[in-house]
């Protein structure tokens, strides 16, 4: 489907990001387009005629909810490597909708307290409500992907998580919830530059850590611990989407045609009143 | 203190909406527009240059907390008659900054959880953390406002109540939270022309809740227990702003700067490298 206000697409733009049988990670060009052939300032004015839309969307899925008429909600997970734009994806995706409809989670290292349950249980209890987008930014996949790459568990408990992913999306999803995952695919040389621009301004120098040259040398493994994610974890229910992201403009307004996508699957109208409106004009009209 | 990027202000709005000695809720008229004498056009000019201002003064505030140098925050407490205009300074106000550097809280109706607490017990949990713009919409204040108006305590307890929530702030304050408490006031007529509209428009009739207008009747009693709230509760460390509101966009921009300014006495800066940067360059360039 292509989502009614973003006209320039030239392809099922879901479709071709989506992870699907004999997917491989190393084949994706991160500089690539995918069903888009415009610019960067053609892709902006796309991306602000996609806010509009996708802000009205969310208001009339609010509006559902809070009349009792719907229990639908969207919730994007978000993963990358460092610096590949998932804090772009929030402000300038996500961002362009009214904050009260939105609910983001950014989940770091385990607390000890977490860590004293299953990986799921701090995952369960940020899921958005009804009528909400719901973001999440890390999530559950950080415990197999830095949780293998760094062997924070063993091997028979990383496989264990991937069914237990599976059957938890399944119940999150049977529940009214539109599942949209996205990986932000960045190359290891635009990494380099992102990394070094931070180090070149002082504004940038807070979102630097040290560690994150620790992690980038660990680049091979972690791509291959995405692509063991993409194989056990692309479901019909909750497939995974791999964004090309190295042009920031590009991934921010896939991102945009996946939510849209997700809304007009929900299809969200505005509710009819539960009271009687023509009594209602009366009774205010008398005060 | 004008805000630098609101040039047009001719006083000091952050004084001429504050609710000091010898204040009187009834001598305000909810249509004027203290301190700016420019139009609407010109107002929402400046909004969206304090936009930007009020974007980066968040972000300089985050990046200080994370590296450590902050505990600072900012609350803003929004309290309002129905429809007086909570949702669009959320919205177009707050809906300006980065998301990841807001907490926004809807009090609803307390649950009976939140009922076998004191009341203040389900707002310290939603004070917002180092480096982030906390908004109430509702507040603490229910408690003596509808509690009094509706009798949902005794007179013995809503008089306690006063001088819990001055305790209270004074912690919230001391420990480097600046709470800014905004009372949008509308006229009576002006709501019910607001109210009229919800009931004209499907795609508003989900805003509109019959037990509003159950709440217009009583409206003198909620103007009188907002005078008790401004004569108990505008203290130094946390005054009350009374904003005029039957212009949003007066409100919006009033809203703003009063965010701003709180901002300024902040006055966030980018924090130093907490790593040795040549260093860390030498380090990305081996990778």
């Amino acid at each position: 489907m292509i989502a009614k206000s973003q006209k320039h697409w030239t392809g099922d733009v879901a479709q071709l990001l989506r992870v699907g049988e004999g997917f491989v990670l190393d084949d994706v060009d991160p500089s690539a387009t995918p069903g888009y052939e415009e610019n960067k300032a053609q892709a902006a004015e796309d991306l602000a005629a996609g806010a509009l839309q996708l802000d009205e969307y969310q208001e009339r899925l609010f509006a559902e909810s809070r009349v009792g008429a719907t229990r639908a909600s969207v919730l994007l997970v978000l993963q990358a490597m460092d610096s590949a734009g998932k804090g772009g994806i929030v402000r300038h995706v996500v961002g362009s909708v009214d904050p009260q409809g939105v609910s983001i989670t950014a989940f770091k290292k385990p607390t000890p307290e977490e860590l004293e349950h299953d990986f799921l249980w701090r995952i369960a209890q940020r899921l958005p409500e009804p009528g909400v987008i719901g973001v999440f930014d890390r999530s559950h996949y950080e415990d197999v992907l830095i949780g293998r790459v760094r062997e924070l568990a063993s091997r028979d408990e990383i496989e264990r998580r991937y069914g237990a992913i599976n059957t938890f999306e399944k119940q999150v999803t049977d529940a009214g919830t539109r599942v949209v995952k996205v990986m932000l695919h960045i190359s290891s040389d635009e990494q380099k530059a992102r990394l070094g621009e931070r180090l070149d301004r002082p504004d940038k120098h807070w979102k630097y850590n040290p560690g994150d040259v620790d992690e980038r040398e660990l680049w091979p493994a972690y791509m291959d611990a995405y692509q063991r994610v993409f194989d056990r974890t692309s479901t019909e229910h909750a497939p995974w989407h791999v964004v090309p992201a190295n042009r920031k403009w590009y991934a921010r307004l896939a991102v945009q045609h996946l939510l849209l996508e997700a809304l007009e699957q929900i299809d969200p109208q505005w509710p009819a009143a539960t009271f009687d409106v023509e009594a209602e004009k009366k009774r205010l009209a008398q005060t």
